[in-house]
């Protein structure tokens, strides 16, 4: 007996040559956390299932993926706005950091779980702190996600200790849905040897590295000013490409570092949050250079106190709005590459290569029912180019995650929205205190 | 009596530095189409409405306005994508476009009427053909609309006396919720005769001129090339910019463009719909130059065959994004300037300067009502920086337009959403047939 079937829903699909294509009426049948056939509809007294959704109408997509994000960062959302990178970071994010306990970052974490649910976010990694807490909360939540606890080399040995013991926590935990990783902040916070001992842990651990760099121009500038090397080639110095790798940004790279990354193409990912870029007025990942070298590039959010939302939705639209803006060419960025880069781009920088991202028999059942019955969507002419231009993260009707309903008809099964909002709002006034003198770090690069 | 009254809502206002404010828990008092005060709330018993609508903890915010769009282009939503502007016309576009008739319009307008008005759009200025049919969608959905039939020179004087006795029929209808414009399509399809002519019928009748130009730049090198004049002296030179006129999208606007029309600025609007820009890979308006200039700037759309969605909320997020990307500066496009130009620059765009657009006793009641308790709105510590960057169409509850409500809780009041779209889907596979040789026009600017 099936764990579930989807029943008679369409289902997007990619055809040999990487093009979407849209599968009619179709039956998604799930046992044990995986896809075991999807095939065309049939009577639904027929099947033998222990649970049944009907989708008629609907379109089965892969969860979404955000391959970038700080997601208590939701507890700051619309604290600092129209600002400078140094004074976004100096007089605000950094000093209201310093107020997070770790109850905050639990109440944060489920808001920002919450929001993704609902948009259809069903894996996020995230690159946060007090990530017990994370971790408990994407346990609860039901969904998929790769967490790293932030690491500064002013931490120290301790850092690095805490690291190893919330991998040995958390690694595989939750039914499998929860993946870990080291978490070095940047190379302009954490100096080569803390790289070195990262790697050396991440090694004995068998774990990847989530880390950013080259995020913008300006501290690639200052890293080949102060150090003659771009913050790529400190990753490569220090041994970090050695390891599954996931960069942060990647704005500033430089078509040296991409002839650089060629080499660990099969293992590093990038991750592109291009609202992020925009707000904050910086350049945009190379995507398609980095494309090109076989670098996989997969889509973020960033925090919500830069982008506003945890909207991945936003993310794939921007992203290929942006890259057709930049080379002022309408026919760059097609509707098939910008869901390749969603979709299976995104599977591959959170690690998950072929076992999220696609819907496919053998895969893990991490699915999303979209309605395309709204105004916005009609008339359904051409259902993958609404999934970028026209789907809004409202459209998310029903949402599973390793084979388990975790969003049903827009229902939240796992987690009390309002008890989490009502949570989070009892702190907010204290989350936005900034003591003079007190912040986590100073932004320097 | 009052006719309506809005009770214990927070509302979204501009104090006289321009900046937004939130006046929180107020009483919106409605009568004759007008807002007629707006005070600290009071217990509902002691007021005197024909209805009541309770908004406790939504925001009052003034009706969004689309300053320029094609609305029936919805019926070609996801037809035309990933290829080049003339392609666009050329191949698809135009062809289809010669299968419309009267019919396809009408529905067409109504779809998009119910995607606006689920968007919070409670006034567009469409630019279209058959607009006695859009003109009595508007009627019925209850929307606020400056409607112009688009003429070309090509068609030649019986386009100018349609288009007179279009103005004639319907301007002031609707409880005057429908204003008429002259709507030549651009200096590149009507010559200087043909404009002139315009100018003289737009004089006679008192109605403004709604008409592309400097679409992009390379319309401009081209009419600098034939004629050695921009399109936008073009303008000047047919006594266009002597009426009210709304120019469409302008972002081939040179600085010597900018300078001929602060002259005109009183009475001139520049419609920025940064989608479509983005999407077919063209540049941006010089907002920040034309308002420095005195030129009112709105938002809009265009049509859903080049931005896919007819979402204000869309167009005002990229437009703030938009402009921060390009100036490589995160301090300019504050949120208070985003705003301005949502609202108040658009409300001068569409001829309707302090009639809407704001929320003051003796503006027009043209009011939405929004949720703000969504997980991506939370907390809310700061909304109007929500308004911009986390707010989804979705997030609407309520619709008032001239005093009425249009749609209330989500509830379509005017419109049957089901039928519009039945119908539209009729006709989907007519409406894709590209006839070989058959199109409205050639596009060669």
């Amino acid at each position: 007996m099936l764990d579930l079937l989807i029943h008679n829903c369409h289902v997007l699909l990619f055809d040999e040559q990487n093009q979407p294509t849209i599968a009619r009426n179709q039956d998604i049948a799930i046992s044990n956390h995986l896809i075991t056939s999807i095939t065309p509809s049939s009577p639904v007294e027929h099947q033998d299932a222990s649970q049944i959704i009907n989708a008629h109408g609907q379109l089965a997509i892969p969860g979404l993926i955000n391959c970038h994000a700080h997601v208590p960062m939701v507890l700051f959302r619309g604290l600092a706005e129209d600002m400078s990178v140094d004074r976004w970071f100096n007089e605000i994010i950094w000093p209201v950091e310093s107020n997070l306990n770790e109850e905050d970052v639990y109440w944060g974490m489920l808001l920002g779980l919450v929001e993704m649910i609902e948009a259809g976010v069903t894996t996020v990694a995230d690159h946060y702190f007090f990530m017990d807490q994370a971790a408990k909360a994407v346990s609860q939540a039901g969904t998929r996600a790769a967490l790293g606890w932030a690491i500064f080399a002013s931490q120290g040995e301790d850092a690095l200790r805490n690291s190893e013991r919330f991998v040995e926590a958390w690694q595989g935990a939750a039914d499998g849905r929860i993946t870990t990783w080291l978490a070095p902040h940047a190379p302009y916070t954490c100096d080569d040897d803390y790289l070195r001992a990262t790697v050396k842990l991440a090694q004995q651990l068998g774990v990847g590295i989530h880390i950013h760099a080259s995020e913008d121009k300006q501290q690639v500038d200052s890293s080949l000013q102060k150090r003659g090397i771009t913050p790529i080639q400190v990753l490569e110095n220090t041994g970090i490409l050695e390891q599954q790798t996931l960069i942060a940004h990647g704005t500033g790279i430089l078509p040296q570092d991409v002839e650089l990354l060629t080499k660990y193409a099969s293992h590093v990912g990038v991750a592109h949050c291009p609202k992020t870029y925009m707000k904050l007025g910086v350049g945009l990942t190379p995507i398609q250079s980095l494309r090109k070298a076989g670098v996989a590039i997969g889509l973020g959010t960033d925090g919500a106190a830069s982008n506003n939302t945890m909207d991945i939705w936003e993310s794939l639209r921007l992203m290929a709005l942006t890259q057709k803006q930049q080379a002022g060419n309408p026919e760059v960025m097609t509707i098939g590459e910008a869901l390749d880069i969603a979709f299976r781009g995104s599977a591959a920088t959170v690690g998950l290569r072929g076992q999220i991202g696609e819907l496919r028999p053998g895969a893990l059942a991490d699915l999303v029912l979209l309605d395309l019955s709204g105004a916005h969507q009609q008339p359904l002419h051409n259902i993958p180019a609404n999934l970028i231009y026209s789907t809004r993260a409202s459209d998310v009707q029903t949402v599973i995650v390793n084979g388990k309903p975790i969003m049903l008809g827009r229902k939240l099964l796992t987690l009390d929205k309002a008890e989490v909002i009502r949570q989070v709002n009892k702190t907010m006034d204290r989350l936005a205190q900034r003591i003079p003198g007190r912040k986590i770090q100073d932004y320097n690069p």
